[in-house]
């Protein structure tokens, strides 16, 4: 067997949805609980039936390729700056991948992270380190923070933003400051993985900026899996530099040839129109107005919630160190699911994060024994 | 950029069928010319308007996990012996990263052969060497050159039944011999990666024999690309031991997550009666008569064809040293494209592999010029 899967963990999340019961509320979901609109699938079975389901070039349909590059709106970005990938998760296997020597170079995360980052750097035997936001502070990005953490030897920044499992999103003071301070810097550019997964999930009146739009190092990983309800399509991309995404699309085409035929072909569709991306903002909005209601009604306080649809609640002293052992409770007295911080790095230890897509009255009622489950003694 | 990456050369094929002209003769496809049944994507596109398009589990739907184990009829595996992959070069991928130890083990591949086994390998920093089989004897299946190939760090076998690009299918002879080879062997066994993407694509009475179910330290990668003609579904499986399927989902969970739901709902619906498999079976044999006849017709000999939809044509000794500079004359001259021996390995050097899925006239008048071509001076 392969030595490097020994020293990856299996997920916390994963763990603690198996002790799952029927009737209990799960705030642990990591998907949209809405369903995709179908007349995408429609408009992609129709192209089936007249063209049969033969492989696409490895990159991915030009059209859409070129398509997604306009989206993004990142400055001499077209469709060779495109791969269509396996989802997200692809794209950031890819980047790490593609652009990295292992042997020399170190990886950067921002945390508290989804911990595939550092899984996946693992896997690919490539040196990692993180640096935590800070949790007194509600997780607030904060690039001097970044810049501080950086070594000579770092040669790959991976943040997400909008965040999960905090619900920030990179203010662009923030990230400019970023670009400014990479720019400054001695030495190999240093590239920046953008996890732009949940980058439709915005709840101010202006979308998010990305850090694509102001360094030219910037590598985007995105899918429809969170925006319009496609998880299980398995269709993202990844966006940067020409040479990164010839090489990523060499790296592509060894481990899996291409995409889905039929998922690029609703991804087309979608793509017909850039706003469908935008589609179900308003859903999550609403709902996010119900949680601030519940929150308030218990007395309960999160992190800031500016986009994804997460939030992250603070265990009391005698959890703080426990925030496995505060799920497990938490599930078994109070039938409520939540996935413990420390599923999310060591910074996220002592927080629950809280996914708040359950319908509203199980949203209410969660909230309502978790403030009661937080208030009891740990016993 | 990672520098294993510049180790890998681009595909000789890509290159030559970018130079393809519309009216050209195209036998160098990698793909079926059929169209899918709109059947299975119609139940799935059904499935979708009920169920959403949600991820599934790791490893993909475990009904269908124990639908592909029962059709191997592998001896002791179930659904639990089965993960469902992005297209079998996943699962090629997956099999190699699992289960070796880069610093110490061996891949031997047996060759002519797929040039993704040894790029896989430079991809995954793997050790590798190929065995070929003899040209003078129409690369004949050959246990007794594999085992005398061997070594003692060698850990996994490749091959590749029935075979692209020869048309060979190893009998059951000599994966008996090969089995019994391994089995003689001292020190930790050697894992047999079998290819069996065009298993069900046979022109003898009897199905062929799996070295799946002769070795039990078997990994058996396939899907249903060619089998029914869905190439961009993108929906392939690995068999084999618990523990190493095990990893190999841990693995595919960090890459990709999940194979495409749709693409698993539209496998389920194929499934359901395993016979659907070999429901284009009938058509590639009624092509290989015509092929047959078109052969002898120009007095053009090939390997013998037991399987998959290709045969290799030997070269005169004008061109036996440059097989591409052949496949470039005859598609400058003739508008023929074929694809040539040297993209298989040093040992399809002086050979072309033909496809022969082209439409009845085109595959007719291809093999006519092809004989012509053959018979001109190299000029």
């Amino acid at each position: 067997m392969n030595p490097v899967l020994d020293g990856i963990a299996p997920s916390l999340i994963r763990a603690l949805n198996a002790r799952k019961q029927p009737g209990d509320i799960d705030l642990g979901l990591g998907e949209p609980t809405l369903r995709p609109d179908p007349r995408y699938f429609d408009a992609a079975a129709a192209w089936v039936r007249e063209h049969g389901c033969p492989y696409t070039v490895n990159a991915g349909f030009a059209d859409l390729r070129a398509a997604i590059a306009a989206y993004h709106a990142i400055p001499d970005r077209g469709a060779e700056n495109v791969c269509v990938t396996v989802g997200s998760e692809e794209a950031i296997y890819l980047a790490l991948k593609a652009v990295l020597d292992p042997a020399r170079d170190e990886v950067l995360i921002v945390e508290p992270c989804y911990l595939a980052y550092p899984k996946l750097c693992a896997l690919e035997g490539i040196r990692h380190r993180t640096v935590a936001m800070d949790g007194d502070d509600g997780f607030r990005p904060d690039a001097a923070r970044v810049l501080d953490a950086l070594r000579p030897d770092t040669r790959m920044l991976i943040l997400n933003s909008p965040a999960n499992p905090t619900g920030r999103v990179w203010p662009e003071a923030e990230l400019r400051a970023l670009a400014d301070g990479l720019a400054a810097r001695p030495g190999p550019p240093v590239y920046v993985l953008s996890d732009e997964v949940y980058r439709e999930l915005y709840f101010s009146a202006e979308a998010p900026v990305s850090i694509g739009a102001l360094w030219p190092h910037s590598l985007v990983a995105c899918s429809l899996s969170k925006s319009n309800a496609m998880t299980g399509l398995r269709l993202g991309w990844l966006v940067g530099g020409r040479a990164e995404i010839a090489a990523a699309v060499k790296v592509h085409q060894l481990v899996n040839t291409a995409a889905s035929t039929f998922s690029q072909v609703v991804a087309r569709a979608v793509f017909a129109d850039p706003a469908n991306l935008g589609e179900h903002r308003a859903h999550y909005a609403a709902r996010l107005r119900l949680l601030g209601t519940a929150l308030a009604e218990n007395g309960l306080r999160t992190t800031p919630i500016e986009g994804a649809f997460y939030c992250m609640v603070r265990l009391p002293d005698a959890w703080a160190a426990d925030s496995l052992g505060a799920a497990e409770a938490l599930l078994t007295r109070a039938h409520v699911v939540a996935t413990p911080g420390l599923a999310f790095g060591g910074s996220g230890e002592g927080w629950l994060r809280l996914s708040w897509v359950a319908e509203p009255d199980a949203l209410a009622e969660g909230v309502r024994r978790i403030a009661r489950f937080l208030a009891e003694p740990r016993g």
